[in-house]
Order: C-alpha cells, then structure tokens, then sequence
C-alpha cells in the first residue's frame, strides 16, 4: 500500500487508534510525571530506548516505573497540577472523525490515570482507552502495574487492534502514533500514518507510507 | 520434644510468632471483611479448605478475594466499623513476653491492612508484622495480592520464621497458632504450641505436643 492507498483507507475509516504520548499530546506522560517526582533525565534515556526499539517495552517500562516509584498520592497530586497538553488539531480531528461516523480509540502504552484526563478532553469514554493501570498498596505506595493489559507487553498494541477488528467488525482501521510500537499494529490495522509532529522516529519516518507533520495535514486529507 | 519440652523453650524463648487468625484475633479477618461484603457464606467455606490443608493457601487465598473483590474504599470503611477482636488474654501474653525480653511477631495468611489495627492495640511494630498486602487500581478497585509476600503461599509461614531466625540470631522461637499452616513453621521455629480457643483443628489438635485452651494458661506456665 502506498501513501494513497493509506489515504483511501482513511477516507472511509470506520475505527482509529490514536497512540498518546507524543501523537495525541505533546509530551509523554512518563516523562512528565518522572520531571514531576524529580527523576526526569533517568526517565527519559530509557523512555527513549524504548521508543527506538532497543528495549523491549515491558523492560523499559517495569524499570521507567521503578525509578519513578510513584505512590497514589504522588500521582494525584502531578494530574492536579498537569493539564494534558494536546496537540494542535486534534480534538478538531476526533470530532471530525465522529462526524463522519468513525470510532476513535486511544491505545497507549503510557499510564491509564494520566490518559484518562486527555481521553475526557476528547470526549473518548473510557471503554475506548486502553492503557497500563498502576497499582497501589493500602498505604498508596506504589504496587507494581497491571501486566495482563496487552498494552503492558512489546507486540501489545497489535493484540488491542486485533480485538478491536474482532469484537466491532471493523474493516477500516487506521492506526496513528510517533512510535515503532504503533507502526507495528499495521497489520493488523490496515492503514498506518506515522506522526512526525512532536518527535521524528528515523524507524518510523523512513518506513510509513504517510508521514503526516501535523494533525491538520490529516483534516485537510479527510475534508478533500 | 514432648510438651515439657515446649515449655522449657517457652520459658526461656527470645522470640515468639503468633498466628492472628483465630489466634490473636477471635474471629478470622477474611472472612469478617466477606460477611461486611454480603458473601461471607462463600468464604468461609474456602476458609475452611484452606486451614484444614485440603486446598493450597495461595489457590484459596486467590479464589476468597476473588470472591470478595474489597475495593481500597470498602477495606477502609470496614476496618472503621469493624475493632478488632482481640482473644482474652493476649494483650497480658505479649506484655508479659517483652517484659521478659522476648520479641514478638505476628505472622499471618491474612490481610496487613486487616492486621496492621491488631498490632497497634498489641504495640506491636509494623516491621514484625508479616501479612498480605492487597494492591488497588487508582479508581480503588481491588488489583490482587503481593505474591512475592512468603505468607501468601504454602509454606510461607517457616520461611518467615527462618528469615527471622537467621537476621537476629534467636535459637529458642516458639510459634504459636490454631492452623496448619502454623504447626508446619515447626521446625524451623524450635517449638509450636496448638491453640485450640477460637477453633480446634483436628489435625493440629493431634499432633500438638501441646495444645493450649487459653491465653491464661500459656501465661501461668510461663509465671510458674
């Protein structure tokens, strides 16, 4: 398939997937909670890893959230004091989205209780989020993650797609995100575009048919 | 070593383990928390299985949570409406323990947040408390158990005790407790005594070189 074909698949979506962190909003939540907690620069050298493809997910994950130790209080505290930053474009995106009938799903690998705020701002009900929950004990001390979510897992963002193709009978589904762990849902999504807005992956720049440089590139496609 | 054995190590013991469950506690945590949430029926019957050996701890301990499903919030407003019972007498053992020097754990295949109230009204300090702590999702909804806790599994209880051992040096540790699970801590533990005054366990009941009907009657041995 090529950039016109990834554009015909659009045009008629009947589902997208939008990747969070650094496609739906500006930064990567991780990143911001570890800034929060002190422990930014740690963070983002792994977070970095992972994205690039040298770790694999649950690793840089598992070891991301163990130097954040987050505790619920912590978590609390930061999404009082943290407005998701949403990128330019893409509330007006998901609304013209659903106008035309399109579902519009967030699937991250980033942290459910930050992801929950953007997905409110969007309007995306919860049952269209799928992210990585945290756990805590009693106390509020940090208590590890949910790693039953597929999204927990390299390869988890394709496991979602597939469910999602499965249980709605999708025919159309787009995948959109800045990472390889997005790139890697087509198939079985069956239209990539890779997001080049807020960071450049060289992996995901140099194999996406359709490398958009911001959300209105994609409206103006869809409005044609 | 016969029940006069028991006792000589009693006297002369530098630490002691208690049980809580039906030990230190009249009635057992779990299933207090299940009849708070409507299915106390269920849970006790797991219960049962699980002191009278015939299902391995863990299997159980998973299947009456699973059952339960305490969120953070109704864990809270159960240990607010819900004092501990303490069984007569023990506040009296364990002064008259640490009086004579002996150091005093609690050590259970219950809930931490369950016992944690228990140790305070003992004085006991949280860091000879060895239990089970839950873990919750942000929303407060229950998120399992912390496996890597010895007291959730079979056998849990002697490597608490062998660890106790080891990181202090004591050499006359009596566990005592209504259970299985207890009686099993012996050996390591250099002696065990049955209690049989909340329930009595057929299979520790017969195999007790000393089963104790009372409090009282562990203090007045120890006074003689």
């Amino acid at each position: 398939m090529d950039k016109q074909g990834t554009i015909n698949v659009l045009k008629q979506a009947d589902a997208v997937c939008l990747d969070v962190d650094s496609t739906v909003c500006e930064d990567e939540g991780i990143d911001a909670l570890a800034t929060y907690c002190g422990v930014g620069q740690q963070v983002k050298e792994w977070t970095n890893q992972a994205m690039g493809g040298s770790a694999t997910f649950q690793e840089s994950f598992e070891a991301r959230l163990k130097i954040i130790n987050p505790s619920c209080e912590t978590v609390k505290k930061f999404l009082e004091s943290h407005s998701p930053l949403l990128t330019p474009g893409v509330k007006e995106f998901v609304n013209l989205l659903r106008s035309k009938g399109c579902d519009v799903y967030l699937v991250s690998g980033g942290i459910m209780e930050i992801i929950e705020p953007v997905a409110a701002l969007l309007d995306i009900p919860k049952e269209n989020v799928f992210a990585n929950r945290l756990k805590y004990f009693y106390s509020g001390e940090f208590a590890g993650f949910d790693k039953t979510c597929p999204t927990s897992r390299s390869g988890g963002k394709p496991v979602v797609v597939e469910k999602l193709k499965k249980q709605h009978g999708y025919q159309r589904l787009v995948m959109i995100g800045d990472g390889v762990t997005d790139m890697e849902a087509c198939p079985p999504a069956d239209a990539f575009i890779g997001f080049g807005v807020n960071v450049q992956r060289k992996a995901v720049k140099e194999k996406s048919k359709w490398f958009a440089l911001s959300f209105q590139e994609i409206i103006n496609v869809l409005k044609e």
